[in-house]
């Protein structure tokens, strides 16, 4: 079946494009000496995190425990805060599978005795993770079993990532004087990513985004069209209104994350379109001179702003190669916020 | 149960004000002279369709096709420019309810043989619909079982709805004129229902909001903060960073859309806290001097920005009176994008 076929809206990955992701993340972790621990947030599909540690990866990040119930990798971090109503399905995975914790607060790391706990760094994002090397020890001596420490840096500039090498510094210089070894360096994020050798320490990345990319991605110069695995498949609905079209695909489709520092809700493939407002259903396009008029019954491909968030909207993703539909996947960690 | 012991994060219902609000809008519409037809996308969840049809609406509005194959309603408005490839699922759903669906171009009219019409009016809101009167005549004139006509005022203002009223006036003299009866003239909206005597021709209106109310609909004095029948309950999981606290819910909780015209993404109860931005789990939270300081493990009681987005990201919802839960229901038409 032709991916044109599908009824819309539709979300389609392209394997060839997947698959070269994920292998090309994999062998730059290699080249930089650091491990791939993805996170899975991203795709939400137990078959793609298999793909994933197939290529190599050490196994997988999470944020809530609701997505590592339903996820394969035998090497499981749950970089959030965890919450004491959390531990007993906590304790319940840990029978299986290696689990480790982010904390931030002396009570919650009191809380997770006989468990794996990295402490977090706040890098300088303002999100969450300790303030300083003094409250990073405080912490980490009210650990039962401290395996080392975790940061965020998320859209750091390198400024931004030279600071935060100088602050990691710090705070393993302290933890060691206090007789705390850091095993684990834990870093992360897409954006972040090439930036890893500035911060030299560190052990493992934890990027989600790159399986597939997004308009946001592709705004920041991470990746190109082609490489944008994740696209939505979309119908034009209405023309009625002069100098605009109506897909039929709006903030249930995408979420209303804009695309990072863009302001649109997608990228069009093969057409100069914008799309600066949404309702639920509808999303609001500009189409731009060069390209015909949009006619109802039109399909168009999109990519979305933010891959991970779009993907929540959705219980199955269609997948294929060169444009044709191969099967279809079961998003099985969608809507696991607890 | 106390509804404080569910775990977070979590949707919540309050009965108590979700039946007052049903009853209210019941009762309005009865003294406007119009039919109550509400927009079920807000809810998305079976057992409140049928509580709006007990109270006396005379049936239901929905955007997809999706939605009405597992919405209850004899009487079912498509409210959406429908596509070709739906067709074949509203013959089927035809066959046992009565089902209408909007149209606004002449191509999608010839293809809807056989399904009751209402042609769509735009009334300055700019989304979709027909600009003028000729154009409604000649969308009727393809349609084989017109039925009337459909408008969405959303948040027009009082001198946009007297203008939509002129325009309404114009679209059914011209239709009446070509042979045409609008037996149907069909309004809508939350914000807009006060404003529905300013269109006296209205037969039936499809708010859907009211039966939560949000925060937006709070900033706009639609309601009472008692009005707003579904909370979310969240726990803080950090004050690391100092000045804020951040909460277990963020865009995969709350959705995107921010409060119309005031930028936060929702309403704390009994707090002077706002949320200026979130990640898919976190919400940052400004906490302001009155309050005490945000401790970890407390939880708060959020009104989401905007609840239809928010209950579809979840699958289930709590529901209960005075604070207690009772039960809950499955979000059966979350997700129905198609």
């Amino acid at each position: 079946m032709d991916a044109l076929d599908l009824d819309t809206p539709a979300l389609y990955i392209d394997l060839d494009a997947l698959e070269r992701n994920i292998a090309r993340m994999q062998a730059q972790c290699r080249a930089w000496g650091v491990a791939l621990r993805p996170h899975v947030k991203t795709h939400k599909i137990p078959e793609i995190a298999k793909l994933q540690l197939d290529a190599g990866a050490i196994g997988i990040t999470v944020a809530k425990v609701g997505e590592a119930e339903v996820l394969p990798g035998d090497d499981v971090l749950v970089a959030y805060p965890l919450l004491k109503s959390k531990l007993p399905r906590v304790r319940a995975l840990a029978k299986n599978r290696r689990v480790k914790v982010a904390v931030d607060s002396v009570d919650v790391a009191r809380d997770l005795e006989g468990i794996d706990t990295l402490v977090e760094i706040d890098v300088g994002v303002g999100r969450t993770g300790v303030q300083s090397a003094e409250q990073a020890v405080q912490v980490a001596k009210a650990c039962s079993d401290f395996q080392g420490i975790f940061y965020w840096p998320s859209w750091l500039d390198e400024a931004g990532f030279q600071a935060a090498c100088v602050k990691i510094d710090t705070v393993i210089a302290a933890l060691s004087a206090a007789g705390f070894e850091a095993k684990i360096v834990s870093g992360g994020s897409t954006p972040g990513a090439a930036k890893t050798p500035l911060i030299p320490q560190t052990t493992e990345i934890r990027p989600g985004t790159y399986v597939f990319y997004d308009a946001s991605s592709l705004a920041a110069q991470l990746c190109d069209e082609a490489d944008c695995a994740l696209r939505v498949l979309t119908t034009v609905v209405s023309t009625a209104v002069p100098g605009q079209c109506v897909i039929d695909a709006g903030s249930k489709t995408f979420s209303s994350d804009q695309t990072v520092g863009v302001g649109t809700f997608g990228h069009f493939v093969g057409r100069h379109w914008t799309m600066r407002k949404m309702n639920e259903e509808h999303g609001y396009v500009e189409p731009s001179p060069p390209d015909p008029r949009p006619r109802v019954g039109e399909k168009v491909w999109v990519v979305p702003s933010h891959c991970c968030a779009t993907v929540n909207l959705h219980d199955e993703v269609w997948y294929g190669r060169g444009g044709r539909v191969e099967g279809s996947w079961k998003v099985a960690a969608r809507g696991k916020v607890r």
